[in-house]
């Protein structure tokens, strides 16, 4: 199978809160048909794609927090999007809420051309807080709706080569990049929903495109990897996200990069033969890591 | 004492293989005079920066290297750098090759404003080959003219703060910055000498200011640290050594760069007070590393 080939981010606009899951499928399945036309093989939706960002409310009710979580992959609603894939040979990247029985995660598969999941990824850096904070103008409740993964840092292969998965806040911890790194990685699918204020330290909306590139970039350059970082952007329910989706070069160069903050396809061609540049010289892991001297990484916490 | 303060890179242009450790000491002088009129409390110096970067060459003769190794700091060479940072007030970080009985180390120390050296480091991850290889057009045997750094990655308290350093090749691994970071760094000295062209990638010749950078700025974000990255720079026995020193703010937004490839003082006001800004919150790693999952990291290399 060549290791050569467009690959695209597919960025989304604003998803309502009340907007169903047929209408974003339908929004996903003209970008799907866009990629068609592109020659995409493999594109990347967003965390958390098919729905609103629901972690900015505290929902006390159970039953309505529920509606925002997928219980089966593929289920019903999002069916016609696995089959209008399967039908281009195009193979996807999806964020969804998961409810597993009773426990909740932010999680993320990658399906083939086929139509096949080849790998599931439960986000494991979850930012924001557990209670309700009403003096936030938004909540950030990722702690309190979902559970941290339990799959690990998860590398599968796919599309000729070794994918990856990193979701939003995962994509700023060199950790997460390195565990990834070191399972030989060379695309890494990375969907985020990254509110523009951060009411902690507000000084730096201003910086939040730079930070979300500046991280995507150093995971890139620094594992030697392919990295489509891919948004919900745009304001969502009064809250503004921001876009940016990008394909990365293994060098850690932008090499194409969203131009809205709405539906958008975002399309460069890959070559993950490429990735050896960077692998096989200034990050080869086996001559320059010194992992005896990095034990501070891996010591508990302090509080 | 004020965690509020003028620092600097001192970057040094070009030193001749037979360039005298006087001449050179003459030239950080100036820059130390420099620095006084401008107010400045911490300035860095580059990575080996008391003589040319001979790793550039098979050298068979051991007398001939020696010579490129300090056996002691201060030593009368160097005496009068110390004196006259102390007269003005000035703390520094001096890079230097140093000859420890019969062992040689990449090394790194700090000096505080009462000329007293407060921390030594010596650089873990030696970049480069072991063996001569003639077909390059110049060498780079840091693995055969240095051993491994055997003081881990060390942080100092001085200047009113947690102080790091790192070594050249140490600034590309998130690990090395990381091992600053969890013990609290707040600024990082990061000293380089790195060629234009690199022989087993050229076509990333184009790319080696951009890395330099992408390191330096996502290393200080991600940890929450100032970082002032020094160049050795310019056309140094006809082989280029990139320049670009900057101040690196814990946003990582580079607020100060060199404009030359020579010696010259880039300043600008630190205020340590404003790691908490990314400490306390986005990498707030009490609250948001998941440190029981980075377990490859330090696993056992893999050849």
């Amino acid at each position: 199978m060549s290791r050569r080939f467009i690959a695209a981010a597919a960025q989304l606009g604003p998803i309502g809160r009340d907007e169903p899951r047929a209408s974003v499928v339908t929004r996903m399945i003209a970008l799907v048909d866009e990629g068609r036309r592109r020659g995409v093989r493999f594109m990347v939706f967003p965390e958390l794609a098919l729905t609103t960002f629901f972690p900015r409310w505290f929902i006390a009710d159970p039953a309505e927090l529920d509606r925002f979580y997928e219980r089966s992959m593929p289920n019903p609603d999002v069916a016609p999007l696995f089959e209008a894939a399967r039908a281009a040979g195009i193979g996807f990247h999806l964020g969804y809420a998961e409810l597993d029985g009773t426990t909740r995660y932010n999680t993320a598969i990658i399906v083939d051309e086929a139509g096949t999941i080849v790998s599931k990824y439960r986000k494991i850096h979850l930012p924001g807080h557990r209670e309700h904070e009403p003096e936030r103008p938004f909540q950030h409740l990722e702690k309190r709706y979902f559970e941290r993964g339990d799959l690990g840092f998860v590398v599968a292969d796919a599309f000729g080569g070794k994918v990856g998965t990193l979701i939003c806040n995962d994509r700023r911890w060199p950790e997460a990049f390195r565990s990834l790194g070191l399972q030989g990685v060379e695309l890494v699918a990375a969907g985020y929903n990254t509110p523009r204020h951060y009411p902690l330290a507000p000084e730096h909306d201003r910086l939040q495109d730079f930070h979300n590139h500046l991280s995507l970039q150093a995971g890139a350059y620094q594992n030697g990897t392919y990295v489509i970082g891919t948004a919900k952007a745009g304001v969502e329910e009064g809250c503004e996200l921001i876009g940016g989706s990008c394909i990365v070069a293994p060098t850690g160069e932008i090499v194409s990069v969203a131009q809205t903050l709405g539906d958008e396809l975002v399309t460069a061609e890959v070559d993950l033969d490429r990735c050896r540049e960077i692998k096989a010289n200034i990050f080869n892991f086996a001559l320059h890591r010194e992992p005896d001297t990095y034990g501070l990484l891996t010591a508990p916490k302090r509080a």
